[in-house]
Formats: C-alpha cells, structure tokens, sequence
C-alpha cells in the first residue's frame, strides 16, 4: 500500500468506534458491533493491515447486500465433553469464532482439550486472533480455515480448487513473548499481490505461475494465475487437509464449493473453520513450560546468525512489535482506504473519521 | 538407492519374520519384536525405505549399547477425558506410539478427541503409520514428532536446531483411499540426502545451503550445510511449533537437547512425539463425510492438469500404490542392505534371510 509518508495515524479507540459506528448502522446490535470492531482493529495493530479494517467497505456491501446474517443465532449443534460443532447462522466470522474460542476454552478447562469445528461462519480475519484466545488461559490455541477464494489449483494442475487455507499456532512462554505463527499454505498470501499491485511493483519469482506453470509477476497479469503452495507438493497437502478438517468435517465448504467473497457478496459462504484449546496444565507444570519455551526461544534468537542477517526472529515477533509501536503511536491509514473510509461514513449517514 | 535391476525382492512375512527374530536376540520379549516388526515392514511396502528395515542394524546397535529399554514399562503419566501424557520409558517408538494411538482412539471414542503426548520415546518410522491407525475407527488421525537429529537451523540462522519435524494426517473416505499426508518440514527429509550420496548424485538446488546461504548439491558435503525449511521461515514457523507440541509440551527432548541418534547410540533421546485421533461421527454422519471426501479427491484428481503433467495425485496415494504392488511382488532390498543385514544375522546368530 502507499508510502507511510502519506498515511495518517488514528490511535485504537477511534478507529474501534468508527467500526461499530458502521457496523451497528447496517443493524448489528450494540455490543456485537463493538465486539466486531475490536477484532478488527487488533488485526490492524498487529499489522494484518490486509485482514482488519480495510475489509469494512467489503463487510458493510456485503451484509447490506443480505450476504450475512446480522442477527444470527450462533449455536452449538453438536458436542462431545472435548468437541463440539458450532453453527454460526452466517455470522460475521468474528462472531462465530470469538463464540467457538470460548466453547474451546471452557472444554479444555474441564477435559484438557476442546476441539470445535465452525460451519456457516463467514471471514473472521487473520487467524493469530483466535489462535491467541486462549493463551490468556494458559493454553495452546490452535486455528485453521477454509480460505474465501480459491486462489491454488491441485499440484500439478491449472484450476483454482484450494485456498490458501491458513493455519494458526499460538504458545504461552513465560518472560518471552508468546510463540504466534500465522500463515498461508501458499508461498504468499493473496493480500500480498493486491498490495503489490496497488504498489505498482513486481511480485518475486515463485509466488505465482501461468496455466503453462511459467513464473509470473506482474501483479496486472494475477488473474490469468495462481499462487504457489509452500513446499510445492507440500503446501498443496497442506491446503487440502487443512481444509478437509476446517470444512469437510464440519459440514462447511470446500473445494468447488467455496464462494468468492471478493465477487459474490450474497450466497452464503458457508465459510469452515477449527479452533483448539489445549490446557498445557494437562501436560506440564505450567511454569516449567513457560520456562522451556523461553529457552527454546532465546536458543533460536541466540543463535549464530547468517552473515548478512541481522536478527533471527521466532514468529509472532515481528507482529507483536508493530503492535506495541501502533498502540503507542496509531493505525497508519493511507490515503485511498481513508477516501473509502469516508465514502463508507457519508453513505451510511455515521460520523466519520477524520 | 542403488538402480532396482539389482535389488532382490522378498515378501513381507518372511522379512517380518527376519526383524522380529533380530529383535528377539537383543532381548525384546516375542510379542514386542513381533508388532515392531510388523510396522517396520509395513513402512517398507508402503515405500518408507528410509524408515523400515532399513533401520535396523542401528536399532539393533543401540539396544546393544544400552541406548533402549527392550523391557520397558510404557505407560499414563497424566491423562484427562480426552487427553493423555504417556511415557515410552525409553521403549522403541514403534512400542510407545502404538500404545499411544490406542489410548487416542479409546479418549476419542468416548470424548471425540484424544491428544496424546509421548515422551521418553524413540524413533518410530514414518510418521503416516501411526497417523492411519484411527483410521479403522472411522477417525483421522494427526501424528507430530521431533526429529532424531537436527537438521536445520532457524530462519537466518546457521547452527542446527531443528529436526525436520514431521507432520502426518490421515483422513478417511469412501470409495477412495484414504487421504495421508506424511511430510517433513524441510523441502527433503535427510534420507533423501543420504540416498542422493548412495547414488552418487547431485542434490537439486533448494534442498541444502551451506553456512553462507550458498547453494549446496554436493551430498558428499552435506555436513558442511543444512537442509532448508519448506516456504522458508514458514517451515521454520512449523518445525518450530510442531516441535513445542510433540517435545516441550510433552516434556521430551526439542531444540539443543535432542541427540543425534547416528552419532551416540547411548544416552536416551528422550524423543517426543503427538498423535490425535478426531471421531468423524462427532462432527458430521460418518458415511457423509467419507462420501464428501471422495468428492473432493475427484475433484482435485479430475481437474484441468498442467500442460506436461500427467496425472494429478492426492497425499497417500503413491505410497497406497507402493503398498499394493510390494504386497504382491515383495519388498525390493537392495544389494548393499542385503549385506547388511546378513551380517546383522550372522553377528547375532540367528537365521538370516536368503
């Protein structure tokens, strides 16, 4: 996206509001759309600039087009004492996952596990949100989901029948800031060649190919490609397990079934996804784990570096920095998503943000 | 391995015959030798031939230099309704997970999941066949382990950290085979190096650098570099959290703790491993489920391929195919483990195989 030069900074609480401004303006109640907007706004401190409000203009076309239930009835349809299939009744997918996270949670506290597939949700943002709910808890958080557009044919093959199903694993340590990884089974994610496009830059070799498998790069051309999967074969293992357990096995969508969110705003996604809480109380003495992990960071970060490298990181650092530097000075908002912004307010009669 | 014009072939009960009379000379009780012995030959015909008989001389080797407990007390240290620590006291792994996956498949039939964390473990084979165990049940099941020598370092990083932590998952169908993915972290696991050095070829460029982030094909100089995390930092990020889950966690060996199983045949390793059994009948009916499985298999197989692409495969079923036809012709071994092994016989006294 633009330079930083040109972007303006609006701290947490202000952008919240004006999330739940638009959100509560298209009919979701009070304390969903507060709820909602925080959700939002973490991705944004957390620098998943792609997943946190930038999405609002696409959120409110969508639910106005009748694309998302805003009064939903999210339920629990089926549970073991560990598991449980959750039905979001087409909620936003904060709703749904912020619901199942708790489900996992109060589970995990009483069987030491609980496993809680998600059917008829919808995008719920990056997937570190959820993974990291029941750190607090001190449990390990483990997310994966059935992406909103297929962008990954099979190996070996030229349809787009995959996502870029993500997976999220977050761990408590005890000093040390929790381990995070948030990531694609694609090399890239598909929100790094919009932002390449927007840009005007290439994309480096080996995010995406042609139907005849010849390296792309020109961010234009995207539509005549499709992302690579990580590992190759690998990462298209990947996309396809992950996306059997988050969709398949909850009775969501998968494979051909799968709805563009980007170009169709009112079939319903049925949109799949899985969170586990896993209570480490349940395995080791907490704080002796804590403590391990610690070590096994500062043995990764200690570590003798490449020449030419200048820090190793373990993931979830490079997130958490932006969060402390965004909480301190503000979201950078740039110069076309404020237009849209401001475009969003002026039509649903709320107050803007600047 | 050496070309297949000079393997001999031998059916799978006369080499199960031969593992287990092996292991029963070094002191494992019969019925012991016997089930590893079925599972390290079902390795073989499912093509594993890195993780089958392979194995043996230096399983044999390091039960002889007391680095094995061949009468182990494998049992719970800790359980709740759905999950459980158990602790191989230092048994064959082949020993620890097959207990392990049982007492997954029995919390998962009461509670829909078992989580069971292994420690005091030791290398079990391919990580697909403890992962298709709940298959039988009508449950998929997900194997991780810590690898039994570290092969990579972190992202940027050039001291050797990190095994290639593997991932299996197998997941249920119909009509189908069932779908298993069993996959190192790495973009090669290391028996793909140390076979490129039996053949005397070539590595292709992505599967090792050398300490100055160089690429290395060399295998001879495989020591002098490390093999590379598949999506770069994101198999990093995998080995990573994998390795928390199936060591740390579980109080085993990760990070600069793991030993090195080809160079210290004594000290125990303390290996880590984690499998999950997930009751389908849980989340959706069972028959559904599989019948959707199959779907999304025809889907991704009968899909528009490459240009040059001959056939578009799904995770298991090469090695299903593997397994069939070494089922029928026998396990191909070739010349220099033939030697091997009959010198492990005639070292041991007992019968040996040709």
């Amino acid at each position: 996206m633009p330079q930083a030069s040109v972007d303006r900074r609006f701290h947490s609480p202000q952008l919240e509001a004006f999330v739940a401004r638009a959100l509560a303006a298209v009919g979701l109640p009070q304390s969903d759309a507060g709820q909602i907007a925080q959700l939002m706004i973490r991705a944004d401190l957390r620098g998943a600039d792609g997943h946190g409000i930038f999405r609002l203009p696409q959120y409110v076309r969508r639910i106005r087009a009748g694309g998302m239930n805003v009064t939903p009835n999210i339920r629990i349809a089926r549970e073991t004492e560990a598991t449980a299939v959750v039905d979001g009744d087409n909620a936003m997918g904060h709703l749904a996952l912020r619901f199942a996270a708790r489900v996992a949670m109060e589970k995990a506290a009483r069987a030491g596990i609980g496993w809680i597939g998600v059917r008829n949700s919808n995008h719920a943002g990056p997937a570190a949100l959820y993974a990291m709910m029941p750190l607090e808890k001190n449990m390990v958080g483990i997310y994966l989901a059935v992406g909103n557009a297929n962008h990954m044919p099979p190996w070996g093959g030229v349809e787009l029948l995959l996502s870029t199903n993500p997976i999220a694993v977050a761990i408590p340590a005890l000093e040390e800031q929790p381990i995070v990884l948030d990531m694609a089974t694609s090399v890239a994610a598909y929100g790094k060649v919009k932002t390449k496009l927007l840009r005007g830059e290439p994309m480096p070799e080996g995010w995406m190919v042609d139907a005849l498998g010849k390296p792309l790069t020109d961010p234009k051309r995207a539509a005549d490609g499709f992302l690579l999967p990580i590992g190759d074969y690998k990462g298209y293992g990947l996309a396809l397990v992950f996306g059997l357990l988050a969709g398949t096995l909850n009775g969501a969508a998968f494979g051909r079934d799968v709805i563009d969110f980007n170009k169709d705003d009112t079939t319903p996604t049925n949109t799949g996804q899985v969170i586990v809480a896993l209570d480490v109380a349940r395995f080791s003495p907490v704080d002796a784990f804590k403590r391990s992990v610690d070590r096994v960071i500062r043995e990764m970060k200690d570590s003798k570096k490449m020449s030419g490298v200048e820090r190793i990181r373990v993931p979830g650092e490079q997130s958490h920095a932006t969060f402390v530097e965004r909480s301190a000075a503000g979201v950078p908002i740039n110069a076309t998503l404020l237009k849209d912004l401001e475009r969003l307010a002026s039509e649903l009669g709320i107050e803007g943000l600047s």
